[in-house]
């Protein structure tokens, strides 16, 4: 017969930036997931999936210049030069054009105003949907920032204000403290009282969004600098404006300046004032998150001394959905870190069910009689498998050990005649005689 | 204040072959994944994740030609045309290795055999994994046929033969069972059987894979205009071969003259003549399965009438570890059609939980008594969600309707003095007072 022609041996290795996940990781990420998704569930969220896959047409402008260069771009099918005339095959951007409509999903977000601009005629408003999926960012690979990660995010849309505000906190509290996270700070703004110490320090408000940029810089390097930084270029920074103050009551009489706000005081102070072993909202006036894309509330949160940023964030938002045809509607988000949070977190992963296993170790018995013990066992809801060759039994045993299998059940010919197995049970070296009615209940 | 620049509105389109999953949906094939996976850990297989993106140096040369082709290929980051000469930018074919390094996986079981490769040294054979994940293939989108779809995988590395056949068997009923199939068929056969066929016609055995192609058509055509094709150019099959005979005795006396064979006769004999509602073992002769890829047996899974083809898949392989440089290691596999599966069964999607939720609908309440309201249900078990806005009480009570939600707990100022709600049971038009304490229990 012909000899298959073997492929050259190729040097296994992934693409730089992109991960596997061996059995205890995709036990202890599932898990994570689900009880997010439960969650979710128990505010009303519903679950929506996206294909990894969307138009250019759909993805481009929607991120920034930075996030358009970033997006992973497929290459268009078959012959895709044919038509592409010569003149532009002179650079990149006037190639591109040509070559690619197609780029894997750079966040959840825009897919789902995608979607619900398609569905708005079947959808109820509200609308709440959760979405748990990995994107893509061709992003410079880094310790801890990866190319692929998961998502997962909460968002409401045609809703804003105080009760939204009040279901993400209690969200990220119930999600934050069932992943294993303690003593996590919700910094709480609005996007009215940023625009509001603008226009008190006269700075220009046609570069409202470098206001915000610098401003951001206090958690980083403080308030003090960044107040000496505007002071520099002739910006006073009103003193109620300090972080560092809380919600002091200076701050909450500039609050109640604003017709945003104002209602809602009585309400922040008490969730404010609210400890919590899990999640403490602290009112954080320096706290941005980037830009003209929030339209009210915004949040992040972080755990002081884990070592990593923001855990979670999000905000009330124009929900995008206009931009595809669809319906006005103002939205509100939260989108959980959730790869972050499993880095230095003990979330607990399920057992490995191997832990609770049977091994069916044979020599001389047939492949019916293997077959039948191992279907015993599962009836009596005890997982098992059978070795898959009558090896040397030392060598069948070995591999239960390796793989942690506490239970090895072995059988020959006897075993068969006899409608039993020899039970061993590996960590107390013991070995009894089982009749097979019997053994579902010795292995518990 | 600046207005924030809108980009122009856009058509939300997916690209052909792609598909969004509604909640409904998600439900539903999640259910399905759940289930396959909680049979494939019953039998000691451990769960893997890969990522969507692979090597082209992994993936090219596996799927032959055709495959190559229909990988999705992802353009590189940058400036990618800046280096390439002149003269590769002639045709797609030169140009193609200057901009893209990367694709889609396109399969499960080559991410499979490039990860034991890299894990050799810490597996323990044989290694038993399951893969849950969606693929990509630019096929030309057609019903049913989508260029983004899931695979649900079993593989045992380092093992092939009777026992593993049986444990996918087992694997297949337990799976088909559970996601409502019945009457389904395992067609069975080895390749040892194809090559006797072959010699035993005379067929050019440097040619064995038009051999195979052409039996296979069997399925489709019959075996008389099968045998009629080949005797059309002189080749005699031998009569045994004749699918429709299934495991006659003329059969087995050619099985028992193969040593791959002889000694699983007696076991083949039992499986084949178990009967069974949900998955029927039959011989099938002809059983092809696509050329030189496997080593032993092969199977492949319909239903007739549903309307689909083969709904699982797989057989004994060269594990394609060792192209990889890991140990040369047999391997046997299953792959299940969910999509397929799911297009003609009636699996249960578990219950939307909206039916069992409570809405909470205020007017004139605090904020803090309406979330108060919201953590008394949780607590009690129940599902429950304020609505985002004190608007008028019809419209709230609308929403519920809408969303298929059962309860409306109405609170006003009036509620919040008393500590109770105004429940209301919207299919039965009943609303009584209960007072906080007494609500989870009210809306069970």
């Amino acid at each position: 017969l012909p000899k298959i022609q073997k492929p050259e041996k190729v040097r296994p290795a992934l693409p730089s930036g992109f991960r596997d996940f061996g059995p205890a990781e995709v036990r202890r990420r599932r898990a994570a997931f689900q009880t997010l998704a439960q969650i979710f569930e128990r505010y009303g969220y519903e679950p929506l999936e996206t294909p990894a896959v969307e138009l250019l047409s759909v993805l481009m402008g929607k991120y920034g210049e930075e996030g358009d260069k970033l997006l992973f771009r497929i290459l268009n099918s078959g012959d895709f030069l044919a038509n592409v005339p010569e003149e532009a095959k002179a650079s990149t951007a006037t190639l591109l054009p040509f070559i690619t409509e197609k780029a894997l999903r750079y966040d959840l977000t825009v897919p789902m105003a995608r979607w619900v601009a398609q569905h708005a005629g079947e959808l109820v408003f509200p609308f709440k949907r959760y979405q748990i999926q990995p994107v893509w960012r061709a992003d410079r690979p880094q310790r801890g920032r990866f190319r692929e990660f998961y998502q997962c995010d909460v968002d409401i849309v045609g809703a804003e204000g105080l009760i939204p505000l009040m279901e993400m906190i209690e969200i990220a509290r119930a999600g934050l403290g069932a992943l294993g996270v303690r003593g996590a700070v919700f910094h709480l703004n609005h996007r009215a009282l940023l625009e509001h110490a603008a226009r008190d320090t006269g700075w220009p408000l046609s570069q409202f969004s470098a206001f915000c940029t610098r401003l951001d810089k206090a958690e980083k390097v403080g308030w003090q600098p960044v107040k000496a930084l505007f002071q520099e270029e002739g910006y006073l920074l009103p003193e109620w404006l300090n972080p560092e103050e809380g919600f002091s009551s200076t701050l909450q009489a500039e609050l109640s300046k604003l017709p945003e706000l104002a209602p809602d005081l009585p309400t922040l102070n008490e969730l404010i004032r609210t400890e919590d072993p899990v999640l403490t909202v602290r009112w954080d006036s320096t706290l941005a998150r980037g830009l003209e894309y929030y339209t009210g509330y915004v949040y992040e949160i972080r755990v002081p001394g884990s070592g990593v940023g923001s855990i979670a964030a999000g905000g009330a938002y124009a929900s995008l959905v206009s931009d595809f045809g669809g319906p006005d509607l103002p939205a509100m988000g939260l989108s959980f870190g959730i790869e972050r949070i499993l880095t230095f977190t003990e979330a607990q992963s399920p057992p490995d069910t191997s832990a609770l296993q049977v091994l069916v170790a044979w020599i001389d018995a047939s492949p019916r009689f293997v077959q039948k013990v191992v279907k015993t066992l599962h009836e009596g809801g005890i997982p098992a498998f059978a070795y898959p060759a009558p090896k040397k039994l030392s060598k069948q045993i070995e591999y239960a050990q390796r793989r942690g299998i506490r239970w090895v059940a072995i059988v020959g010919a006897q075993e068969e005649a006899t409608q039993s197995v020899q039970l061993r049970d590996l960590p107390n070296h013991v070995q009894t005689t089982v009749p097979l009615d019997a053994l579902a209940t010795a292995c518990r």
